[in-house]
């Protein structure tokens, strides 16, 4: 019985990819579908469409590893050298498979058509290895042993690749029996990643288990458990240090007790809204509907809200939502408060709420709405009002209003994003009944 | 003087990466901006948080290739350990960078904090090291000789390392003489990856220079031409390659002749625009508001972009844009259009192109108005309108009315990135005087 597989290293091959003209997606979804099984991914190399950089990285992976899995070279022209490099690494000639043979052309008989001559070369296999049927495509699979390692050579195209894993890698997976891998994720908002580790401290510490680490995206900083150990004790050690996390952020983390499934801060937002069957509408000028974009992203997104105004020009927020033309006026008035001011933010979120409307009879109105105005950038920031200055606005039914001054950093993208997620932000501490200062902020208007 | 920059190394740095947690895309960035330099990569490596990995890819990296960028790894973590596997790498001790600790003071003051005592970590370098300013975070980078190569150590956020790498890594290549790599980039619009490989035709044979190859992203496949030579036949070859891929896509490519920056579709039409100094806004149902989230992404866009409305509730299509309550009633009535139907696609074209300002006084409306209303799923389909039915429609000053039925594929987010890219495509062939059939379009309305 050979070794279990402890680790694997997995391999990209293609010239698209060490150009940088294809982004490598077959890497992080063969890793995360090994840890679901146990198995633990080395690293990942990438290498052009050359027989000599192919050739060395499948023997240094079978030499490190005991599971290598490639993706792509496996096509019929000249330049896919999977095939000839694993022979050369195994000291193997090439020989025709003839079951190999017989499904390529039998692929293009089911599409009414005869198997072009250069297809043949994709039957060749070195002698040692097996062929792996594809279902989606006309490229066999390879397999083989090298040294004390599984080699598997997958074709490229996700949609064949991925068909294949299933098929004919899970089956030979031997995950190293009484240890499991597994993850829990924990979102947050409302920090920054330096200050999460802080509140964290320990918790983070190397060689803890469950391993407790940061990534950040968009605003939202998750926090990752990993436990790697026996199944008996795996449930408990995670369920402790979640306990941890959450005791230690907070408010910030997004999920409610016990659930870590990763989910965006729009989706939260409507979650606690849909609870409360309550309705929302917004309000953007320098989001320009990335705001909606990101709460109708979610399926379902349509039970709590009702939509809004992109009120990009002055001329849009007066006519719309009723923001005075004195807070905005057509001559520059250094008197007037302004597109992005506290004053305009109230108008437009007042506006946007008492407008707009989630059913087709009955009372205008929704029972929150957000409005989003600042200085996106790259041009027309001021000294008074750099790029990144944004004013932030939720008002609600019950009277309540909540207006926010931030100063984002990082470009035009960046500063619209932040907004957004900070505009959501502001109304899921409405909806907990909370106070949290976000990241950013500077300024508060009056309640 | 130090060997010329023949090849590079890339190394990515991160658990999130190796669990397959998160996509790298840092490497491919990275791959891509060399070679617009006439650097190749010879392969790229992602490793785990591990000091020991980490270290054995630098050193390996650095025997193999002149030039050495790895990303990650330089937060103010415990599992940020880039710092410490580069002076293991080097053999040298971390002394603390005095410069480069008042600089992460800096970043906190200038938002008013002081800075964690966790970050101040990120002020180490080894002895033998150099600090790279970091103007996007706190993490500055690290600069390196090792053995015969040059090793460059980047943040992983890619809003902090792309700037760091044009900042302080191309300032510091060191191409190959004589040799260039040179490419040029043609979006186009309006065709499936495999149709423009088709037109494209023998142009695709791989071992031509110019190569020519296409990428496909968002509904834009970018034809990529790649030219490896002298110098002096570099543009000839070029042009002559631009005008044979132009004359076989004809009006699908974006760029006027002789343009080959890549820009989005949302830019094209917004230049369209405000060539005519004409203005635009929409009204979007099933996409929420990521039209005008495209359009507000281009700096400048308020140039031309008034805004426009999300309204997602029938109620917001009715008060808002106008669209007879008979089209969308409260009750679901078989012989009503409903809200995805031709009827309520003109109607909300027709009354967001009357209702839009662009200037505070004078008449309303804008010379040109995109509605799109859907069913993005992945629920809400029915068998007369199955999930990834969209109707777009645009509506301009001059009378005119163009009204599509598409249906897409590919679940919730590809058929909203679809329905925005599609109506963006409308609107640039009316711009254009021009007339072309679009991916995935069924039907025409009446004109």
């Amino acid at each position: 019985m050979p070794d279990e597989h402890t680790a694997c290293v997995i391999i990209s091959i293609g010239d698209e990819l060490t150009l940088g003209q294809s982004l490598d997606t077959n890497s992080r979804w063969l890793s995360a579908r090994l840890l679901e099984h146990g198995i633990v991914t080395a690293r990942h190399v990438t290498v052009p469409d050359d027989a000599g950089a192919i050739g060395r990285v499948v023997r240094e992976g079978a030499a490190d590893a005991p599971l290598v899995i490639s993706s792509g070279g496996l096509g019929p022209t000249e330049d896919d050298l999977t095939r000839v490099a694993l022979a050369a690494a195994l000291g193997d000639e090439l020989v025709e498979d003839a079951d190999a043979l017989r499904a390529i052309g039998a692929w293009y008989a089911a599409r009414g058509a005869r198997m072009p001559a250069t297809n043949r070369v994709q039957a060749l296999r070195p002698r040692g290895a097996a062929c792996l049927a594809n279902g989606h495509g006309t490229a066999p699979g390879l397999r083989a042993r090298l040294g004390g390692a599984d080699v598997f050579c997958l074709p490229g195209p996700p949609r064949e690749m991925r068909p294949m894993f299933e098929a004919s890698v899970l089956p030979a997976l031997r995950p190293p029996p009484g240890r499991v891998v597994r993850t829990r994720a924990l979102p947050t908002f409302g920090y920054g990643e330096s200050r999460v580790a802080e509140l964290l401290g320990d918790l983070m510490r190397r060689g803890r288990n469950p391993l407790v680490g940061t990534t950040a995206s968009a605003g939202v900083v998750t926090v990752r458990l990993r436990y790697e150990g026996g199944a008996a004790e795996a449930d408990a050690a995670l369920a402790s240090a979640e306990r941890a996390v959450r005791a230690a952020l907070g408010l910030a983390v997004l999920t409610p007790d016990g659930e870590t499934r990763e989910r965006t801060l729009a989706e939260v937002v409507l979650d606690l809204l849909k609870d409360r069957r309550e309705t929302l509408a917004v309000a953007e000028s320098c989001t320009g509907g990335l705001l909606g974009a990101m709460l109708t992203e979610v399926p379902g997104s349509s039970g709590a809200f009702a939509g809004g105004w992109i009120t990009y020009t002055n001329a849009m927020k007066h006519a719309e939502l009723g923001v005075p033309d004195r807070f905005v006026p057509e001559e520059p008035d250094p008197r007037a408060p302004g597109a992005v001011s506290e004053e305009t933010a109230r108008a437009m979120a007042l506006g946007c709420r008492e407008r707009a409307r989630f059913v087709l009879r009955g009372a205008p109105g929704v029972d929150h709405a957000l409005a989003v105005t600042g200085v996106a950038g790259p041009e027309g920031g001021t000294e008074a009002k750099p790029v990144g200055t944004v004013w932030v606005c939720r008002a609600s039914r019950d009277g309540t209003v909540d207006a926010r001054r931030f100063l984002f950093r990082g470009g035009r993208d960046a500063v619209r994003t932040w907004s957004a997620m900070s505009a959501l932000g502001m109304l899921r501490l409405k909806l907990l009944g909370a106070e949290m200062e976000l990241l950013g902020e500077v300024e508060r208007g009056e309640g």
